[in-house]
């Protein structure tokens, strides 16, 4: 999961905080994000009219720079098309409200320091050599559970399908013997409602910091776009059709895959930061 | 000299543009910069006084938040004493003109993309993890020689032995057979007037873009700061004493390995894209 150049030891895995060493696969290989990305890619064209409009309620213009913060960008041609998007849009409803005039944009990238940034700056090198419409770029590594800018300084921030991976395990699903230790499992589909709830429980605490943290930073009249996973109020499944008791295909391939994992022998100990979580969060 | 997950090809060597591609050595290797960079560290040590005594005389504080870039910071340990010592000096200065208040710094380490800002970010984010003193910062991927911020933003810019590198070869030295050509040498030192005057003028242009640059991204009243190296007005050697005949004993290394690279055969044509300039400049 990680990039090349950071090699992930078993003691990062094993750490509740997977959030320092989490991240899309960097290069540019077959198991690359860049060459694995079609289904974000897909879910971000389908939510681009969406994010187009609520950018039309916009009200910033006092200011002659934008800053836009893309929140869990990976690395990828998707990167890019987000904040193409903002600026596109934005640079047009300036236009039409104040017939023209100088607005600059300074675009932010952000994800976990363990993102393949090197990647990502390269891409973005060769992309604005032939790009008209040119903005001044970042990357900004951390966690978007954290602060990542100072007060009042984002007029838009925009998290696409990223919101779903947790900022840690839950502590207590690694207490081996609790009533809410998942047995070293890497999926929580199936688990008992224990696991669920601590899952849930993390989720909803990483969903307020996240929150809280973007209070702090942006600029009052700018606009938050979030794109993430749900699923149906009160269904128990992360994935399928709660009135059926067939068990997903997604499901029963993933504890195959943890059943080989363990008949193999020795493995690191680790559990799934990700969560789809229920409409009524 | 480039980060081994960007791959430069002949091509890119031989072009003019090298800015794009020529970088310190990333890694934590034997031949990296991150541990060849002792006299780098002396340099910016020994300047330290003049930074913080310049800094003294900042007008800035009409703005809660202070933005700071870092021009050709590399990576390595050297890259974070710059900004910590910004940071430091500024913090303290606004306790003893305020008696305190909330100041929030944001700090922009900026190289050439071929730079390795993986490594710098899990540095940085290890460094964070145990700092009090803690600044927002991004990584900004481009020339010193191009804009790299929006229209006054930056409140404090520093650039440490960075400058002596040029934005390209000059194109005239390339040109074989021209009274410019340098015959593919790697080295300027001793080389014929009409190539030294070649890379004078690109060195003259460069630091033009570099002021004008810098003279729309900076904020009134804040603080740019460089350290170059120099050599006495009217000097023609980039390394010794004008007066001696004899060859500085760098130049005799560098042409003897010149030697050995054409002696061996097929090599990349390539020209040094770095000039130590005289004070008179």
């Amino acid at each position: 999961m990680e990039s090349p150049s950071l090699p992930v030891t078993a003691k990062d895995w094993t750490s509740t905080s997977l959030h320092r060493v989490l991240c899309m696969q960097g290069g540019e290989g077959d198991v690359s994000y860049v060459n694995n990305s079609d289904c974000q890619a897909l879910a971000i064209t389908l939510c681009k009219p969406i994010l187009i409009s609520s950018l039309q309620s916009i009200k910033l213009f006092t200011s002659p720079i934008i800053r836009i913060a893309d929140l869990g960008c990976a690395t990828g041609s998707n990167t890019f098309d987000t904040v193409d998007t903002v600026v596109e849009t934005l640079r047009q409803l300036f236009t039409t409200v104040y017939g023209g005039g100088s607005l600059e944009f300074e675009a932010f990238f952000c994800d976990l320091p363990s993102n393949d940034f090197n990647m990502l700056f390269r891409l973005l090198s060769e992309k604005q050599k032939v790009d008209s419409s040119k903005y001044f770029a970042g990357g900004v590594a951390g966690s978007f559970y954290d602060r990542l800018f100072p007060r009042g300084t984002i007029h838009v921030a925009v998290s696409l399908s990223a919101l779903h991976w947790l900022s840690q395990i839950p502590e207590k699903v690694l207490e081996k013997g609790s009533r809410t230790w998942n047995k070293g499992r890497t999926w929580i589909e199936g688990a008992k409602k224990e696991v669920v709830d601590a899952y849930t429980e993390q989720s909803d605490k990483d969903l307020d910091d996240f929150l809280k943290c973007r209070k702090e930073e942006m600029v009052e009249g700018g606009v938050l776009f979030v794109l993430m996973g749900g699923r149906p109020s009160g269904s128990s499944s992360q994935f399928g059709d709660q009135d059926t008791r067939a068990k997903h295909p997604f499901t029963t391939t993933m504890e195959q895959a943890w059943q080989d994992l363990i008949d193999e022998g020795p493995f690191l100990a680790f559990a799934l930061i990700n969560l789809v979580r229920g409409f009524d969060r």
